[in-house]
């Protein structure tokens, strides 16, 4: 885990399983888990053992290998066996689109397979889609951190928001694989990490796999990166995205629209990390981008308050940051100003 | 509670003692307690039972009644017994400048009475200064609340920091004060406070001092309130203070500056309520300000950290907000600009 581009083993295929680091217990235990049935598989995404859009993808691609290692018969029975099992994965987190789209690209391929064989040499196959997309999602990490490393300044501090590591993602993320990069080419200082309330993303995951990387990093309360960047050395923020309009617009874990914000007063550069799916070309501007309002209990509970209490909190899952408070938009063709292609 | 100037109990002289709410138990309970001694009010300001620098002055001064309750004898023996114990109470929070000078506004009036009797027409005449400080007090909250009030724009919402209410003072507050006052007069529409991490006062205290005033509040996360400003319908922010320089550069609790730099770049006035007594004419700047930094602890706890882990945090207690950032100074004789009278 040293080495720049050594993953973190988020997802893998293991002797016939699922391989997972189960996220519920980190960040003080690291256990993994082999995930051998759909059935269990489902009962780990939904409790978020496994999460992050990537990582998501390919559990279901895998899963999709592991609901045909359940069953055998001639292609006839089988394929419908396989579809209904692998859609009860793909519908278990209505709202993680990745995990259906991992899904359907194994299903693509299933009816072809099958006709020639459905026994392990068809899950051999099956798995070789997770796999393809697991390489596929290194494969793009490594290169925005080719691209964004260099816009790290040696020898001066980096503050980063939400998890966009390996814990994600295939193993090594977006934002923080740039940082990975930067810090073992040109050397960085330190990470300044936001706790990132209220779900704190990135004093529970983020500080875990910096420190599994060997990079020297403090975790600050969000409300703090102000003031960090007034008083300690910062060279630039760093962030992923969930969903990028064509006009630069972001949105991304709340609480990134504040650093940008702060960023921008202060003359700290703030780029933005995220592969080309994360454009959204049938979005013109941030403007139409719906946002999830979560349970204010998230918040509540922590300041001592319980749900029979009655008091309320605002709780929006994401924010959106207009693109002119952004100074680049790092992915795995370079780094990108807009206008990005519509449709 | 429910017209704007009722003050909320913080800090009473009652039969002989002094009575606090005991401000460990809120936000769920909440119970008062009369402490007889000074050991049991320096074990109430130690535990943080009653804290905040304007209601620590008045402990003080109660403090040195309470000290003179507990003797008797002639006043050469009497009045370095009381001094003595004052001097215990003083030093209880070595920080909080405001305890000392409560016991020493006390202690100053000692000798002078002390000659005229011992009994039980001194302890009321010293327990007469504390009352004096806490009218003094609810006087300025009054005042400031009088001059802020206008600024608060009718049917908006208004972000608030930390907790700047009763809690903290005498009874009314600074910034909470203006708010009550808005609310009671032209009306306000909401109040979005920030939970102040790591300590959560807004969470905590502001919360439930705007639930006993019947004020609408929402809690959100410090990182959530440039996205609050961008969706919700905010006319101002307004915060507290601990130490304003000559140039109106303002020191606040930590995450103050974030919300300044938010509320400028997405046009919302910024406002500081502060008594006088907060302006600080040796300082010229917010450069000389020195920050104390706390225990990382206090971060790196909410995300499952334990001190054996060895992560580290940047955990200071206060920023400053230069006053470039600030759209006024509400204090008790008007609202102020920059630059307020150096020595």
């Amino acid at each position: 885990m040293k080495n720049e581009f050594d993953p973190i083993p988020t997802i893998r295929w293991v002797d016939g399983a699922v391989r997972i680091l189960d996220q519920r217990r980190l960040p003080r235990v690291e256990i993994e888990r082999d995930l051998r049935t759909p059935a269990e598989l489902i009962r780990a995404i939904r409790s978020l053992a496994v999460r992050g859009a990537p990582a998501l993808g390919i559990a279901g691609a895998f899963g999709v290998a592991l609901a045909a290692a359940a069953r055998s018969g001639d292609a006839a029975a089988f394929i419908p066996s396989i579809r209904d099992s692998s859609q009860r994965i793909a519908d278990c987190r209505p709202t993680a689109v990745n995990l259906a789209w991992g899904v359907a690209r194994a299903l693509a391929r299933l009816d072809g397979w099958a006709a020639r064989g459905t026994g392990p040499e068809l899950v051999e196959l099956l798995r070789g889609v997770g796999e393809e997309m697991l390489a596929e999602d290194l494969d793009a990490s490594r290169r925005m951190a080719e691209h964004g490393a260099p816009l790290l300044p040696a020898g001066k501090a980096v503050i980063t928001h939400c998890n966009t590591g390996g814990l994600a993602t295939g193993g090594l993320g977006t934002a923080l694989a740039v940082v990975r990069a930067a810090h073992a080419r040109q050397g960085i200082r330190e990470v300044l990490v936001d706790e990132t309330r209220p779900l704190l993303q990135g004093g529970r995951l983020t500080l875990w796999e910096l420190g599994k990387a060997g990079i020297p990093a403090r975790l600050i309360c969000d409300g703090a990166s102000g003031w960090a960047m007034r008083r300690l050395d910062v060279g630039c923020a760093v962030v992923g995205a969930d969903r990028i309009a064509v006009n630069g617009d972001t949105a991304n874990k709340i609480g990134t629209l504040n650093l940008a914000l702060a960023a921008r007063a202060l003359g700290v550069p703030f780029y933005v990390v995220a592969p080309t799916s994360s454009f959204d070309s049938s979005l013109p501007t941030g403007e139409g981008i719906s946002i999830e309002e979560r349970d204010g209990g998230e918040v509540l509970r922590a300041s001592g308050w319980l749900e029979k209490d009655g008091r309320r909190a605002f709780n929006p899952a994401f924010d959106v940051t207009p693109a002119a408070w952004i100074n680049g938009w790092v992915t795995e063709r370079g780094v990108l100003q807009p206008p990005f292609p519509g449709s």
